[in-house]
């Protein structure tokens, strides 16, 4: 008998094929031809039976299918560690889509994948789902570094980095579909982000999409206990039957997170066959919690295990990712028999494939499938001693002792991208050049706007609005409002219009004094009665000041800077990260008068936490230093007219009497 | 100015000093001299200043202090992945406690805690805190490896495999801690295993040692709910108050888990000033729980990292413990700002210290402070990019995205351990090969015990007793148990005793007939009136039978091997993993008769699930072949005189009827 002539032989390791049987080979082989598996069996018997161009010895090693990434957004890697240990808000709106905005290029986005698969190949991933912007140059990455991947372009309602409306987004997936669909490494598909950024009629698009290209469907489902809320307040329907009724499961449905689904929704997933993409460290990093996995495995659902983007990680390690899905589900549902080693690997593999529709193709070693293949060093310190008087123990040793740095080889589809260690289709070293290059203007952006607290504030806000320049204010401690507001009614002074109103404000306070600072104030409105009428929030950027003192009143010069603000205090608290804060509560009656043809505020304050009283205000604003002059002369009146004493002047702003 | 002489100088590196002010250098240096160190600053002030015998170039990475691991077992890094993902009582009883009684010997601890040191200096772990048996061989073990270490000798209420008592381990104990007080890397200390496995007695002499020496004393507290609730029914106190009772907090208490404690046992162990070791794979890992680590962060507790043992992890790997550590708490009490990047590895270093009672001596890079620094590699491609717009980033990176392979270099008490990833101390290649002997005995022992259920049963059991081989028993189809009783009163029939009774049966069996199967018995006795009197709990070995059809009866011959079953059925089926088990419940009542001289068992049984109906059995057991055949004559008679027709003759065992 003559041998088969094939192109790779991978020899003489511990095979977990992962197939039905879950059949190990102790000294096994894999004969590999074209991007082809040919055959898997005992090392001997391939030996005699192949004729290999290339044998790659796998002694000491474990040759297993390629880890399957189920989950993530491969050119967000070069926004790794750019800022974490943040609530979610501030982390989107304060960093991620800020910068975002400004760098997500499609360079940025093939230069990210690149890197990300760079360092996935390294941990033994051989096929990634995708979901980002312009991800045609997501999927050119991916095929130039050999990889196979699922590249969903993101459909947003609202505008993208690479799309003002979501139909721009839905005509780029289309083309984007056409021109790679029937790719060798690449699998094009639709990716609605989540169901509280999509419309209905867009989901109904994207479904159309993916059924008539026979593409999947990537999407966010249920990664938060909000989520689900405010689905439930707004519709009356938690997130999945929601979605059911764009038909969105009538596509081949990969669902990422699957947090907090009830038990119908996980049904639904089994029943239209959905694929759920756990993402354990994104999860936990975000606080979103943990994901039932042992009872969605129960029901039969297809689970695969994802890392979700570097952002929220900050790395693609797929070998870590696997432990902790298999660590979490004991810890949290307090069972040690949940999710047992072995069925964790099942779900980095085989699972994963099944959760990504792809199971005919990839996730183990059997013939005639597609020869994704990693080959495991298991010759390093933390892997001594093992035991083998089980068949669990090599599922054990993969799934608790392995690190991403044992990888020593990774085959894709036929085609050897790491051998030893080094990676035969990307250049690290260029690689890495390119992404400091980029990491470093977000370096410079961000620590400009660290340093500058109206970058900041734009960041976050949709323009602000200047106020006047020059501030000129007089301050009394006065005895009762009532009196003084007796005194209001005399001759030459002409109430305009008044108000009354309890303001709350807090001062984000810095100990660079030049940063200036924000203060945050809610502002409601009170009826005659004293009740609630109306409430205002306003967030305002207050320079450093110049003071000067002026007869009886303090004359001020600053740049301020007001918008509505439409985020809670805390948010902005977390996102300027002040060194004090100080907070201020008053009831003020307001009066707009008119002295000498001249507007004034004033205003009749009473204290009702730290430093407590009440006061007289009278103040004035302006555009320029001479009128601020002039009415400064007409307070010094007006002090005169309302018969205060010069010795119960108080010359520090509120938040300095705290 | 002339350059002082000093023995090392790491230079060039980005410096964590981990001080109270969190000094950061980003062009930084360390000079160390002998076992100290003597100034940390800037590279180019460092370099002018001093005249280094050696210097480490450290471009690219990170200068930190050693990690320190504060809760671990050594020697059973040899015990690694032994076996996994079973409940904690089938994992210690099945597993844990058998092999280590075999194996634990004082070399077992030298060789396994070399291996653990190894593994722990590749990781960056500059001290451990232990405890096992033979703590003076760990001791040796780590002074060889030039580790530091707390070595904290175990007291065991019971039996342990380096002591027949208590009074026996004090003794090694006082002697360990005599020998060891005062050596330059290690401290020996007094370990108490846990309030469960200690009494009043043996916690004061603890106490008392502790107090004694000055020595830390390490026990684990509150690792699991349960330990709690035992605590509650049994002393009407939870485990801290209970502790408190004999004085433990009068030492320097190292505690570990602290996963179930209550408010006011937290604020003990602050009052007290008790470190607590955080375990947060360990405690996943057996289903434990997350320790709510920032609450007693709040509350100010020292609180550290540790790993525990391989056998619950499984590896030492602290780097990994780290990031889960600061992941888990955010995940778990649902919010993404706790225990951010920057505290957690605050915790791995300085607060480790703390919690150690060693903070004076380790933790932070500062002048006069012990040489124990780490260099990590920042150039892998899991590093790239990196930012530095802020100081957290820096915490970012070494918390969520460093791997402990990135750990280049490692110095210990000013000696290097680890240059360039290539180990100082230790030999990997004759340690790897001792391990593997190990393992291998292991493997041999537990595979010989796995293919053999009388050695799994003697492994979880106290001497088991042999049955008579021989059964002979016939088994009729009744319509009602009153007739039948009737019939027993007759001549040449006498009533011994009688009972009544429920049995419950649980049948563990294998596909592998030649294993023989399991019974797991619950035998209620009854009262007259039908209410419970007692109840025994009977696990039983039953070999592969040899059935012969004679006559009427039939004559079984096989092994038999019965004891009293300690463990809940539900033990049992997890330790011996059936392929299949099956129930079977009845009703029995028992009449003990003589006939013709013969003693034979008469069994009227109800059975109630599975095949139901009702029964009659008549049963004798011999040790001898030719007896057995004698009474199966007599039982053939039995048969005719209780009038019972041979079509409703039963041949199968009850099991086979369900």
């Amino acid at each position: 008998m003559t041998a088969t002539p094939i192109d790779l032989l991978l020899t003489n390791g511990l095979v977990v094929t992962m197939n039905t049987e879950q059949t190990i080979h102790h000294q096994g082989a894999v004969a590999i031809h074209q991007d082809v598996i040919i055959e898997v069996g005992e090392a001997d018997t391939l030996a005699n039976k192949y004729l290999a161009t290339k044998t790659i010895d796998c002694r000491g090693c474990v040759i297993s299918p390629g880890l399957i990434n189920t989950h993530t957004h491969v050119p967000m890697t070069l926004l790794r560690g750019l800022s974490d240990d943040l609530r979610l808000d501030v982390w989107l709106y304060g960093f991620m889509m800020p910068v975002e905005r400004e760098f997500v290029k499609p360079e940025f986005c093939y230069t990210g994948t690149l890197l990300a698969c760079a360092e996935m190949i390294r941990s033994g991933v051989t096929t990634f789902c995708d979901m980002y912007y312009y991800e045609d140059h997501v999927a050119q990455a991916a095929a130039k570094a050999g990889m196979r991947a699922i590249c969903a372009q993101t459909i947003l309602k609202f505008p993208a980095p690479d799309a003002i409306s979501y139909d721009e987004s839905l005509d780029y997936c289309r083309t984007f579909i056409k021109k790679w669909k029937g790719h060798p490494l690449i699998e094009p598909a639709v990716g609605p982000h989540a169901p509280y950024t999509a419309t209905p009629d867009m989901l109904r698009a994207c479904v159309g999409i993916a059924t008539e290209y026979d593409v999947p469907l990537h999407i966010h489902i249920a990664e938060t206990e909000p989520e689900q809320q405010n689905s439930k307040d707004i519709y009356g329907l938690t997130v999945v039957p929601w979605l059911e009724q764009y038909g969105l499961f009538e596509a081949k449905v990969i669902a990422a997170h699957c947090v907090c689904l009830e038990e119908t929704e996980l049904n639904t997933l089994k029943q239209t066959n959905a694929g759920v993409a756990h993402c354990p460290t994104s999860n936990l990093k975000l606080a979103s919690g943990v994901a039932p996995v042992y009872e969605m495995l129960k029901l039969g659902i297809n689970v695969g295990i994802g890392t979700d983007g570097t952002a929220s990680n900050n790395d693609l390690d797929m070998v870590e990712e696997v432990r902790l899905a298999a660590l979490l589900q004991k810890g949290t549902f307090i069972d040690p028999t949940l999710l047992p080693a072995r069925q964790a690997w099942e779900l980095a593999t085989i699972g994963g494939a099944r959760a990504l529709h792809l199971d005919a193709l990839i996730g183990s070693l059997e013939p005639g499938k597609r020869a994704d293949v990693i080959v495991i060093d298991m010759a390093a310190i933390h892997h001594t001693p093992h035991f083998r008087h089980s068949a669990d123990t090599i599922f054990s040793q993969l799934v608790y002792a392995t690190k991403s740095s044992d990888v020593r080889d990774a085959i894709i589809n036929g085609q050897i991208l790491m051998e030893n260690h080094q990676l035969l289709t990307i250049n690290e070293v260029d690689l890495t050049h390119k992404a400091t290059q980029i990491s470093q203007k977000i370096d410079t952006f961000l620590a400009n706007r660290e340093g500058d607290l109206m970058s900041k504030l734009l960041a976050v806000s949709s323009g602000v609005i200047p106020i006047e320049t020059y501030e000129v204010q007089a301050k009394v401690r006065i005895d009762e409002v009532g009196q003084m507001e007796e005194r209001l009614n005399q001759e030459g002074i002409t109430i305009d219009r008044s108000s009354i109103r309890n303001q709350y404000d807090t001062y984000l306070c810095f100990d660079q004094a030049e940063l200036g600072r924000i203060r945050y104030r809610e502002d409601e409105i009170l009826n005659k009665d004293g009740s609630p009428k109306d409430v205002f929030y306003q967030i305002s950027l207050i320079g450093p000041t110049v003071k000067r003192f002026f007869d009886n009143t303090i004359l001020l010069t600053r740049a301020r800077y007001s918008v509505s603000a439409n985020r809670s205090c805390r948010f902005y608290r977390e996102y300027f990260k002040p060194d004090k804060d100080i907070q201020v509560e008053k009831y003020r009656k307001r009066y707009h008068i008119t002295y000498k043809n001249t507007q004034f505020a004033v205003n009749l304050d009473t204290l009702s936490n730290g430093a407590k009283g009440t006061y007289l205000e009278i103040k004035s604003r302006t555009w320029s230093a001479r009128d601020a002059e002039q009415k400064a002369v007409l307070i010094g009146e007006l002090l005169e007219l309302f018969g205060t004493e010069k010795e119960n002047q108080v010359l520090e702003e509120y938040l300095h009497l705290v």
